[in-house]
């Protein structure tokens, strides 16, 4: 055991380092040339509300399929368990207290001046300037002024929403009672599309009913146009964020209510999007990503999702905050009906994309992804053996392989959320045999504690903390 | 909605009615004839112990390639939330209460001297008498008197042990401290074998490391030499029931340590059985069928189960206790990678191998369960409107379409367990919007609570409460 440990701590150290950019060199001889990238991240959508992940009441046959025709991932994590700062995240590969999208107030409201800084380097911007062409579609919430929307960040068109869609709410409408029965009028939020340069606003409030439908229609539509030159599609869906919105042919299409008919639709967009990739044959030649921005919204009842056996929910780092669906879909090289149960990020995402595009990431960057290519379509175990938790700028957790040591812990959204629980030693959960997080098993192996804290020390000396971006004035 | 309930209590009236047997009429031209069944089932292994119903870190692939040739259902019930009433109710298609198979002491232990009456009517003697040859392998736990035997009640050759593997305990070895790192040696459970009026003890203790490779075994070699004649094979694991065990080739196969191991050797189990199917030619008229016999016994921590977003677990009437996984397989009659969202429950197992055998119950014969042959070869629902859940003999709480009324609710294994909290009006869950039970939503649903209340007492009007066997002297 101590001696697995310390090999453990040996291989952790090295990978906690801050990466430089190394040259990109994963392609072997049987590796597609400069794949198409399509990412579909939803909103609050929680582990387990997929029919893939165990929900029972849910049905998502698009999903199961592409999990049966890909590799399911049960330890994918994104970097933060609210919304701002895990977008930014997965755009640029670093912690969101690298890249400044963090902070007290948590994430971006309309009324903030802050958003994604141009010295971060995103995916777009990685694939752009290695001849990709690059499109988005969906919810932003990386800065609505004109100098942080996604055509300033590497995107060269833009359809979407500039933040969350419970934003903007109407006057006169008081706390959630906008949400039992939603209504879109009672949200102002602006609807933006256009080209770089031109960006503008089409609509306002946004339509949200048919906004899925829409999405996915633009996403088609896309796939469609550059079918033949290599692309990167970021695919944001807006929902299942409340307030709760679907098309009318979703209207009662699931047994499990409203949040069930939302989650139904997003199934029916991702088998759209799959339709397409297979007509414009390309599908041997695309690898799609479908996961989430963080756990579900538990306090808001039947109109938030689940984290299946997971414990809490969005807000908070526990697993049922930061550990998503993460499904991976490329026939013919990534093999087909693989559960993983390696750890991995969102984080990862840049770093992967890059190397299979067979691109160099900028000299300066400090990374904090892997590069998963060999893992998702070969044998080699994941790189990534830690994973850290923020909320905001504070580190609250590690996990090391199969263990988590929780420093603090927190609840979200609740009326216990304002108190910060210390842990020292810190909660030691092995996370594989408790999947829960409920024994603390700290006592029985004080050398993995060791380790852990190791690690977030040498992960802390590495980090440089940006300015908060979601607290500007 | 209220037309809707007042259809859906008319119907669940007729459901509700004590069933008199009828003549099995389900096969329709395409159907086969007289298909081999094998019922393979579990002890203690929980809804969301599988991977192919979420669990994060066991992999089952030969459990998750069934489901994906099969339907796995998602509201598939025992009948019962400990072991002796489950395993009575499956064999007979009625409740324990009716069977006599239940008690304050809850199920049979080795001092007991009841068990299984004459005047049951098992799937064993239903088949036998359709001129099918029975089989049963595994944990019997319905009286090890002589005249309870399996081969008493239809089976014509038995190879197990008589009751749960935690019995027997070695004096001298106290409480819990035995589970912890388990050695066959200080549980002395008598293994049994042989055929009808020769079942020898050939074993004690039973070596329980080997027990689950040699019950698998027994069942291949049960179907290769019966693969040319009409068979029942009831293949009941000892396991994942604390104490743990496993063969050596899987010591630390799992990445979820010890009850990880058992899964996936009892995977694995499944994976031969199945091979044997199709080695023998019989896959097309062949179910198989995978369950459990109640929910995870949490209480044991690392050494139980999980029910993965379902509430509590063995011994409750909450879903966590008494729904389990439910795979059924049969390539080309059972749909392939059907998702099933009915009720059903292992009360319907009897009923409908009678149907599928073309076979008759017994005219003086009172069923709970019903033929779900249409529903799960073609597209008819599921005939199950309602399921009663019960704790020893009394009515704890009843599903009723998507709802479930708690009239009483009671902790198991916990300092808790002896209060039972009765509630009227009772607790009223929305089981496909509410998965965990959190949500009492009565006073919205006056009319379901009427409902469900009438269909309760149409349910006990029909019901002949039996002497119990378990509670015997």
């Amino acid at each position: 055991m101590l001696r697995t440990l310390l090999l453990c701590l040996a291989i952790t150290c090295l990978m906690a380092c801050p990466r430089l950019a190394s040259n990109a060199n994963a392609a072997d001889g049987d590796a597609v040339d400069r794949p198409n990238f399509v990412v579909i991240f939803c909103d609050d959508l929680g582990w387990g509300d997929l029919s893939c992940y165990g929900h029972p009441s849910i049905a998502t046959p698009n999903l199961d399929q592409m999990a049966s025709e890909g590799t399911r991932m049960t330890q994918f994590y994104v970097a933060a368990n609210v919304c701002t700062p895990s977008r930014a995240a997965l755009l640029t590969g670093r912690y969101p207290v690298r890249n400044g999208m963090y902070g007290n107030r948590r994430v971006l409201f309309p009324d903030s001046v802050g958003g994604i800084q141009d010295s971060e380097v995103t995916i777009a911007e990685v694939l752009h300037d290695a001849g990709y062409r690059t499109g988005m579609v969906g919810k932003w919430h990386l800065g609505h002024r004109p100098q942080y929307l996604p055509t300033e960040h590497g995107f060269e068109n833009y359809y979407g929403i500039p933040y969350s869609n419970d934003m903007d709410k109407v006057p006169g409408k008081k706390g959630r009672q906008v949400f039992a029965d939603p209504d879109y009028h009672d949200f102002n939020v602006p609807l933006l599309s256009g080209p770089r340069g031109d960006v503008k606003e089409i609509e306002r409030p946004t339509n949200q009913n048919t906004i899925t439908r829409r999405y996915t229609e633009q996403a088609v539509e896309y796939i469609r146009e550059h079918e033949s030159e290599p692309f990167f599609l970021y695919l944001a869906h807006s929902l299942p964020h409340v307030p709760l919105f679907r098309g009318e042919a979703f209207e009662g299409h699931s047994l499990a209510g409203l949040y069930g008919d939302v989650i139904e639709e997003i199934d029916w967009s991702v088998g759209q999007i799959l339709e397409q990739i297979r007509k414009s044959n390309i599908d041997s030649k695309t690898m799609v990503v479908f996961t989430s921005d963080n756990g579900p919204w538990l306090t808001f009842g039947d109109h938030g999702g689940s984290a299946g056996p997971l414990r809490n929910g969005k807000g908070t780092t526990f697993e049922g905050g930061q550990r998503v669906p993460g499904i991976f879909w490329m026939p013919g090289s990534i093999p087909a009906g693989k559960l993983h149960h390696g750890l991995a990020s969102t984080l990862d995402l840049l770093p992967t994309f890059a190397s299979m595009a067979g691109t160099e990431i900028p000299k300066d960057v400090t990374l904090d992804g892997y590069d998963l290519s060999q893992t998702l379509t070969g044998d080699a175990a994941s790189p990534r053996e830690t994973f850290f938790y923020y909320r905001d700028s504070r580190l609250m957790a590690a996990r090391m392989g199969r263990f988590k040591a929780h420093f603090k812990t927190q609840d979200s959204y609740t009326a216990d959320s304002k108190v910060v629980h210390e842990h020292d030693p810190p909660l030691l959960y092995d996370l594989l045999i408790d999947i829960g997080e409920k024994r603390n098993v700290a006592a029985d192996h004080p050398d993995v504690v060791r380790a852990i804290s190791e690690a977030v020390k040498h992960h802390q000396n590495g980090m440089v903390i940006a300015p908060s971006q979601c607290d500007r004035k």
